[in-house]
Parts: C-alpha cells; sequence; structure tokens
C-alpha cells in the first residue's frame, strides 16, 4: 500500500484495484461532465447524460456526488489541478515572487491568456459561466470555489508587494487585482476585444502606474 | 404634421393615426420581449411568444423585424435611450466634460450602479448577456451594437484628458477605460463581489493614479 499512489478523494483506503477502478471512473466522469456541458449547456446536461457518455452506471456518479452542479465542480477543480501541474513548478505555489511584481503579474496573466484560449476549457467553461449569469445560486457557489481561491493568489502577491513597497499601503489588494483581471476577463467572456500578451502587458502596466502623468 | 411627434423608426411618414399606433405597438412589442427574454432566457423567447404577450399578430412584427435577435436589440436600444432620458442633461451629450476627469468619470459609473440594480434591466440583460456567452455570433452583435457605443464615449472622454494633459499621451483610451468599466461589469454579471458608489469611486482613483506608489 505504501508504493500505490493514493486515490485523489475517498478518505478510506480500498483495496489498490479498487482505487485504480474508481479513480479511472472519476476521470471518464469528469471528461463526459465538461465535454457534455460544452456541447449542450448547462441546462440540458445531466446525470443520466454523464453517465451514459462516461460508459458507467447512474448510481456511480451517485454515489459520489449529490447533483450535475457538484460533478461540474469537481471537474473544474481537476481541469485546473492538470492545468496547475502542465505548467509547471512556476504556478506550484501560487503566483511567483521573484521581487519584480510587474513581470511576476505578467507571466501569470500570459499564462491566464493560454488557458483561455485551450478548447478543452474553453467550451465547458463558457457553458458554465453563461449559467452562473443568470443562475444567481449557482453563479455564487461557482465563483466562491473556482474563482475566488485563484483571485486569493493575487491578493497575497499584492499583499507581499505592499511589504516591499512597490504598492501603495493604501490600496486594497482584493479591488486592485480587479483591474488587470477584470478587463481580460470580460473580453474573453462577452467578445469585447481580442485577447493577447501584449494586451495583458499593458493592463498590468497601467494599473500600477496609473493612467494620470506622474 | 409639424407639430406631430415623429415616430423613431420609420423612414416614411405614414398618416398620424396609423403613426400613434404603430408606436403604441412598437412600445408594446419591445416591452413583452425584455420581460419574456428575463422570465424564459434567450433560447425560449420566441417572436410568437412576443406576439401573444404584446396583444399583437405575429406579423406585426416581422413587418418591422426579421428576427428575435432584432427585436431584442432594438427593445435593448430604446431602453437605453429611455435611461438616458431619465437621467436628464448629464449623460445627454455622452460623459460630462467639467474639466475634473476623476469627477466626470465617478459621476457616470454611479449613473451605470443605479442602472445595472433595476429590475426593468437586470433579468433581461442577463439574459442576452448569458446567450452573448456561449453564441459568439449574438455575443458580438450585441457588444457592437449595444456596449461599444457607450464605450465610445468613455473613448472620447479619455482622448479629451489626453489633451488637456490629464492622462498621460501614450495611453490607449480604448483599453484605458477597461481598468474601471470591466471590473463592474464582472462583479455585476458573475456575482465576484458587491457593487456601489464607493466601490465604482475605488475603481477610479485607482485606475487614474496606479497601484504603485508615486
Amino acid at each position: 500500500m505504501a508504493a500505490q499512489k493514493p486515490a485523489p478523494a475517498p478518505s478510506d483506503k480500498p483495496h489498490p484495484d479498487v482505487s485504480r477502478r474508481s479513480q479511472r471512473s472519476r476521470r471518464a466522469i469528469y471528461d463526459a461532465a465538461l465535454a457534455l456541458v460544452g456541447e449542450v449547456g448547462y441546462p440540458k446536461t445531466t446525470i443520466e447524460g454523464i453517465a451514459a457518455r462516461a460508459g458507467v452506471g447512474k448510481q456511480t456518479i451517485y454515489r459520489w456526488w449529490t447533483s450535475k452542479a457538484d460533478v461540474l465542480l469537481e471537474a473544474f477543480l481537476d481541469l485546473g489541478e492538470q492545468a496547475t501541474q502542465a505548467a509547471g513548478e512556476a504556478h506550484a505555489g501560487g503566483i511567483p515572487d521573484t521581487g519584480d511584481l510587474a513581470a511576476d503579474l505578467k507571466a501569470v496573466l500570459r499564462a491566464t491568456v493560454d488557458e483561455l484560449r485551450d478548447p478543452k476549457f474553453e467550451a465547458p467553461s463558457r457553458a458554465l459561466a453563461a449559467e452562473g449569469v443568470v443562475d444567481e445560486k449557482l453563479g455564487r457557489e461557482f465563483v466562491t470555489k473556482l474563482l475566488e481561491p485563484s483571485l486569493r493568489l493575487y491578493v497575497d502577491r499584492l499583499r507581499s508587494a505592499q511589504e516591499t513597497g512597490d504598492i501603495r499601503p493604501e490600496v486594497d489588494p482584493r479591488i486592485a487585482l480587479e483591474l488587470f483581471v477584470s478587463p481580460l476577463a470580460q473580453r474573453w467572456l462577452q467578445y469585447t476585444g481580442p485577447i493577447s500578451y501584449e494586451y495583458t502587458d499593458t493592463l498590468v502596466d497601467y494599473a500600477l502606474h496609473g493612467l494620470a502623468p506622474r
């Protein structure tokens, strides 16, 4: 058991074969849930549809989750973890702190640009975001569990920049991060403009140094 | 005819009674379209449903518009005009230019906060925005016709601020405006945080003066 890679979620320790099979089922369910919601939208995504596509019984899903919102939430968390692992060490501990605040913020936003353009991510994320716009409860739940944790990383990095004097002490980091995060989010969500590295770099420069002359 | 208030859309000049009746029908159709999309969402809104709710024949709608997207587009344009008229002179010519850039931007964003909280505006706007997230063609059309014209007003005001030296000359106004417009849009759309006058005032101060110390 010690050499066995542990299953991520169940807290009890099943027989290795069961664990491996569970992991395979979970992965198939996540993939099916994300693909389905991207294709048919949130309202038409059902537990039955996810089960059929994943090749598992409905009861397998109900054993682990209580609703399609729960399945999707975990599928997105898993997708985020995969993206973090793929990005390697740079992101593992949050936002890099090289001492150059502008460079650190630009690096993370460039990685976000890449993520937003990843087809595996785009369709399911849009389907979920669209539903969150008209379903306040779902919107708030997904923001709390999926979006806010990544925004906290910006808060931490901006707080550390306040300690080194790179950000004014009276600035509220939770609002400050929105100056570069929200424009990118809106361009992506609402097609209000093209997104590129040059664009996000510009946002960081404007946010840090202001629009008014110094 | 000279004293008659002209109908807003038809370019030919019908008999006054016909014009008045047309205006009444248009108003009823706009109201029905906005109410319906807010209640059932964009996909389930139909020309038939709008006609039934407005108490007009389907053919009356098809005489003026070719699709539900067209009807909704004009209904939102009309809603925006009503809001502008209700706000009075302050907004009539775009964004005020009192010479105090921060005050002007804060005033317009406070008016936007009021608009976003108006129940007449909220449900239909959310329904349309949600559909735009997953339907790129519709999203782009509505941005071009509904959102971008109001963003151009910010571009104009920021350009005039560049002439008076209140904004750095190298700043791109179309990107700059996103530093205070997009955070408000994202909080409203995605429920990422509360919106208030104090919040939008803070966005303007941060955007103009930057997060870094001077």
